[in-house]
Parts: C-alpha cells; sequence; structure tokens
C-alpha cells in the first residue's frame, strides 16, 4: 500500500423520503440557487418536493444545465449569484448538474478567469457551499470534490477539483430514478464500473482491503445490472446500483493505490468531439485498453478474470481475453455497445481527436506510459 | 438496505513517516494536551517525534491513560484542561487513550456530572477538537466519534458518543506498531474481526455493497493474522492490519444494514469484573453467541461460511457448524484462548455478571432478542 491522505467530510442521507429532511440541512439565513437540468425533475416530483423543502428560504432557480455542463451556461449562474449575492447552492439532478454546480461554487468566488481553474488547473481558494440532491446515480459527483467541464464553443472537456468542492450534504432517495430511461441507467452502471477499474485495473499494491472492496462493486453491478434495467421500481436493486456508484468513486478504492483514468481522458474527446454519453464513451475505450495495456495490467488482469469473473482456467492470455470479451457482454447486456461504428463515427473522423493529444503530449495511465501514439493504436482499435 | 445517515469527516494521514506531517495539522496557535498511556511511546521512538512535531506549540503532557480507560483517570485530565484552558488534544496511542481523550473532550466542556454521558447517555453539545495517532490497530477510535471508558470503582464499562467527537486528523503510520508484542496485534485483529461481524451476522437486508466489504475485511483478516504476529517489521501486512481496523469500525460497513454488538455489551462485562483483554472477551463471547443465535442469523452465518471461510457442502447446520470452528481456530491460531476457563475463571464467579444483565434489562442484538436470561445461556457456553 502507498502512502495516502484521505478526507471526504460529505454527509449522506440515503433513503425513500429523505428529501423531506432538505431544510434542516441548509444553513437557516441561506439565500439560495436552486440548479437543476433540462427539467425532468418537473415530471418526476422532484422539483415539486424541493420547492417545498425549500419553503421560508430566499432561493433563486437556475434549470438548463445540460449534458457535459457547458462553461457557457455556467458562467451565466455565475452572474446571477454575484448579482443577487447567493450564499448556497443547491444541485438537483446527475453528475452533470452537481459538476456544473461545483463549478458555479468555484467560479463565483474565483479572482480572475475562471477558465483557468479548467485549463490551467489554477487552484481553487474559494468555493460557496453547496447540497447535492441526487437523481441519476452514475459519477459519484454526490461524494466527492471534483468535476468535468465542456467549453462548447471549442469543444474542450476538462476536469477539475479542490478539497474546497466537496457537498455540505448529499440526500439520495432510490425513488428518484425510478423515471429514469433505460440507457441513463446503462450509463450510470458502465459509469461506475469503470471508475472501479481505473483505480482496480493497474498493477499490484499489496492492498488487499481496496482490491476487494473495488471487487465488490463490480460484483454487485454485474449482479444488478440487468434488474436495474427491466424493473423500473425495484427499490432495493435502485438503492444498490445508486450506493455502488457512490462508493465507486468517493476517494476510498482509490487510497493507497495506484490509478489510471486513461480511459476517462481519452473517453471525454470523444464526447467533446462527438457528444457521445460519458458512459458510452467509456464502454467503448476500455477494451481496447485493456488489450493495448495487457501486458502492463497483466497480474490485475488476470485477477478481475477470477475474482470478478470467476475464470480460472486456460492460458494467462486466455484468461485476459475472456475476461475482456466478458466485460463487453457485460455492457452489450446492458444495451450499450462498444465500437465506434455503432455511433456512426468513421476513422477518418477521429483525425482532430489524433492531433489533440499529440498536440498536449500527455503521457496517460498508471505508469504515464499511455503516449498520444499509444492513443492512436487504442482509438483504431475502437472500431 | 435500510435508510440511513452517513458522515466521517475524520482526515486520515496514512503511511511511514507521516507523523513528520503533524504540526500541519493543529490549528497554530492552539494551547494543546498530549495525552498518552503507560509509556511503550517513550520505548519506539514515537514520543520523541510528537514533541518534535509539537515544537513552537504550547502543550501540556498527560500520561498514564490505562487499557479500558478510567473514568477517574480522565478526570484528572479534565481538571488540567480546565486549570490551563488547553483547547486542543493529541492522543497518542491505542483505542484506550483514543477513546479516553474523546471522553476528555467531552467532558472537559460538559454542564454537569460528565459520568452522565456514560451512565445516563446525556447528549454532548460540546467537545474540544482534537487529534490523533494511532499506535496499536484495534478498535477503529481514530475514525470514529464513540468510545468506551469504565469506572474503576464500580466496575462499570460503558460506552459513548457523538458526532462531535470524531478526530480532526489521524495519523496512522505502521511502523509504529512493529514494537507491539504479539498478544496485543491478535487483539486488534480478533477485534476488527468482531467489530466486522457485529455489523455483518445478522439477518439479510439486501446490502450487497456492505457485504462484501464486510467478507473483504474478514478476508484480510484472516489472510494476514498470522504473518502480522510472525514477522514483526512486514511494512505492508501491519499496513493492511492497520487500514483493516479503520476499516471495520469506521461506520462504513454499517450503513443501511442491523448491527448486533451484543458480543460485545456481553464482553465488556468480561472485562469490567475479570480484567480480560477486550478482544479476548469478544473472542470468548462470539462462538458461543453464534450457537446459541444460530436460528435467528442461519442466513448469514451460511453466507459467511461460503463467501469467508469457503464452505459450500453439507446440511446448513454443518456448514454453519463449521463456520463457527473455523473461526474459533482462527483466533486461536493467533494465540487467543476462546474459553473463560482458559482464563481462570470459574462458573460461579459469573454470578455478579448474570445479576447486573438481570437488573439491567437490557434486549441485546440485531432483534433485540438476546435477554438476560439467553445472555446466561451463552456465557455458560463460554466454559
Amino acid at each position: 500500500m502507498n502512502n495516502f491522505d484521505y478526507y471526504n467530510p460529505v454527509k449522506i442521507l440515503f433513503g425513500e423520503g429523505k428529501i423531506d429532511q432538505l431544510s434542516n440541512e441548509i444553513p437557516k439565513d441561506a439565500k439560495i440557487l436552486f440548479t437543476y437540468g433540462g427539467g425532468s425533475i418537473k415530471k418526476n416530483g422532484v422539483y415539486d418536493k424541493v420547492k417545498s423543502g425549500l419553503k421560508g428560504f430566499k432561493f433563486f432557480e437556475f434549470g438548463g444545465i445540460e449534458p457535459n455542463p457547458h462553461f457557457e451556461t455556467l458562467m451565466k449562474a455565475v452572474e446571477i449569484v454575484k448579482t443577487e449575492k447567493i450564499d448556497f447552492l443547491l444541485a438537483v439532478g446527475g453528475g452533470s448538474v452537481l459538476d456544473g454546480t461545483k463549478f458555479i461554487a468555484a467560479a463565483s468566488l474565483f479572482d480572475g478567469d475562471p477558465w483557468n481553474i479548467l485549463e490551467k488547473g489554477a487552484k481553487v481558494n474559494n468555493a460557496l457551499p453547496f447540497g447535492t440532491i441526487l437523481t441519476l446515480p452514475a459519477t459519484g459527483s454526490e461524494m466527492n470534490s471534483g468535476g468535468v467541464i465542456t467549453k462548447a464553443s471549442t469543444k474542450v472537456k476538462l476536469p477539475f477539483g479542490s478539497p474546497l468542492l466537496f457537498p455540505k450534504f448529499s440526500i439520495l432517495d432510490p425513488t428518484t430514478t425510478y423515471s429514469l430511461p433505460a440507457n441513463q441507467i446503462a450509463n450510470g452502471i458502465v459509469d461506475a464500473f469503470i471508475h472501479t477499474t481505473e483505480q482496480y485495473l493497474t498493477y499490484p499494491s499489496n492492498s488487499p482491503i481496496q482490491d476487494r472492496f473495488a471487487e465488490g462493486i463490480l460484483k454487485t453491478l454485474i449482479e444488478i445490472g440487468p434488474q436495474a434495467i427491466a424493473n423500473t421500481e425495484d427499490y432495493q436493486t435502485r438503492a444498490n446500483f445508486m450506493w455502488s456508484c457512490t462508493m465507486a468513486l468517493n476517494g476510498l478504492i482509490g487510497t493507497g493505490v495506484p490509478s489510471d483514468w486513461a480511459t476517462h481522458m481519452i473517453g471525454h474527446e470523444l464526447t467533446a468531439f462527438f457528444g457521445l454519453d460519458h458512459g458510452v464513451t467509456l464502454a467503448i475505450v476500455l477494451p481496447a485498453l485493456l488489450r493495448e495495456m495487457k501486458d502492463d495490467k497483466r497480474e490485475k488482469l488476470l485477477q478481475f478474470g477470477k475474482n470478478v469473473w470467476g475464470i480460472e482456467n486456460g492460458t494467462e492470455d486466455n484468461r485476459i481475453d475472456e475476461a475482456i470479451i466478458r466485460t463487453v457482454s457485460f455492457f452489450n447486456s446492458l444495451g450499450v455497445k462498444t465500437k465506434l461504428s455503432a455511433y456512426g463515427i468513421t476513422l477518418d473522423q477521429l483525425t482532430p481527436v489524433f492531433e489533440r493529444f499529440q498536440s498536449r503530449q500527455w503521457k496517460l495511465g498508471e505508469r504515464k506510459n499511455i503516449t498520444p501514439n499509444r492513443i492512436e493504436v487504442i482509438l483504431k482499435n475502437c472500431f
């Protein structure tokens, strides 16, 4: 196990009816900006519950935060924060609304151009406090201090984070997921699965607790995935799905172990250039990346095959191949296609993606050896 | 999964050399009481490292906090806090020093007789902030907000807790465990094992993440236990032991699931009356309790047998019996004896223990059906 620091002060309120406790969690004299997305919360009743919970508070609304939230949109919210002297944010929605609200929290008190938080990794020295009500399990944003923002004008999608950007509280009510379409549930399962593999499929570091927790999340997602999609109102399945997603990216399974994140960084470009759903990009990139990096990840791929998929027989290469095939089949079984061609994307369209990686010269992965050339190989294997 | 709230703001600094960061974690103008136990930290170098880290701070020392810390001892520290206007506590030691320091933190600002915090469960409305440096992994006190205190004069041992009693930080350096005697390592492994079973061996609640995390901790403890005892300076084994103990009782595996704690409450009396080590009392009580409560815990005992011990064949009763036998053998393999008679205690000595439970009329366990009469049966089966 490597040395590490771990800190996660988010208060989680989990379960049916927990939205009723909203008013207890917000400072009494807060002036609130209530942020949300495209309006699905108006159809499933969550919007009304939140408005009811906010009775007696001064609050403004900011709807329309899009998937892969846009810097341009969020800066409009920052204007409202400044004009109305907002001092607390309440994000209600999925990872995009939560990530976007974290950015509003940081950008509202940032000295200078907030784009620098993303492009230059400028340090966040102040942030507004905020709480969240999660309605789409996937990103873990409800219990971590990071996010990903897209500048629509230049198709640039970049991550940011700060210990100041943990939610004060997050309310997780599994019934809020009942109205989600199947593809969003599938994307959420894939997202949580690959958050876990990014912190697990690296190289051994003698961290059995972290490995077993990661394997526990993966096995749970495999077990509940089909049922979460087939049955929209199975409370227990949705509850376990929701908690799996939170556990996959709240920092815990990443303590003391190497992490990869190359699948995410490559996937972000596929979203930025082609508008593919985040979960879909991960399902496309991961199998190709695992094949390309098979030798570097050999020991953990064998462990993954054995402990997650129960693969014990055959040569090492056969077992690794089978583990990757089983993973692809799992994504497919959720209705998620794992080839770029299935989304109408052709090889020649990837040229600007390749160029961007060549210009950045990032070296990704747990060994910092996933170079731009290697990323090209990986992406070419996504057809 | 049941509804739950989860909140744990403890900052963990984990790894060799982390004590060097101590001075960054304490408020600059703090007036500190540095608390410790019987002096083992003076032999293993930790005392000197702490003193070095506290250079430039105003601090007082309070040593001599005994195992199963005494109310009477801790009240002497409370006097020093009041006289010297201490505003930060630093606990350096094992669970007893940490628990004792939590009590000092609460009692120093308590309005009335602090014994009421224990005897009457009086609410803690204020507490001094404190940090910890853990040198004996076992209790999880470094990442939770509870403790157990003994009044020596009346042999009463009682738990307490408050969300105000989370450490601000805890430093976990596995090398501080190198100088521990084998029996303390063994007790720590047993303690963490049974913290886990108290939150796992109950009844099914459709919580696969929590179950798998619990099983992961148990399997890790089984795997590393013998090595942790045999090899005093195996860093990785000690690191995994330390992190297992923290994970076993930081609230995480208890989210949304029923919990038992009867083994602890019965064990506390064996310590209070006979001075047995805490871990030893748990190793004695658990097997007898599992046998007595076999029908209530049937499904989880079968799951424990299968997922932790790999027991898949035989009748249900056979598999449960084997799981309990394997557990007892594991404790024995660590050098921990699991019968009261092995510690020279005779049945007639238990009369005051039985009387105390009869007078309290507690109903323990996840179903609140472990009555005083049933506790007598359990304790009689500990010979």
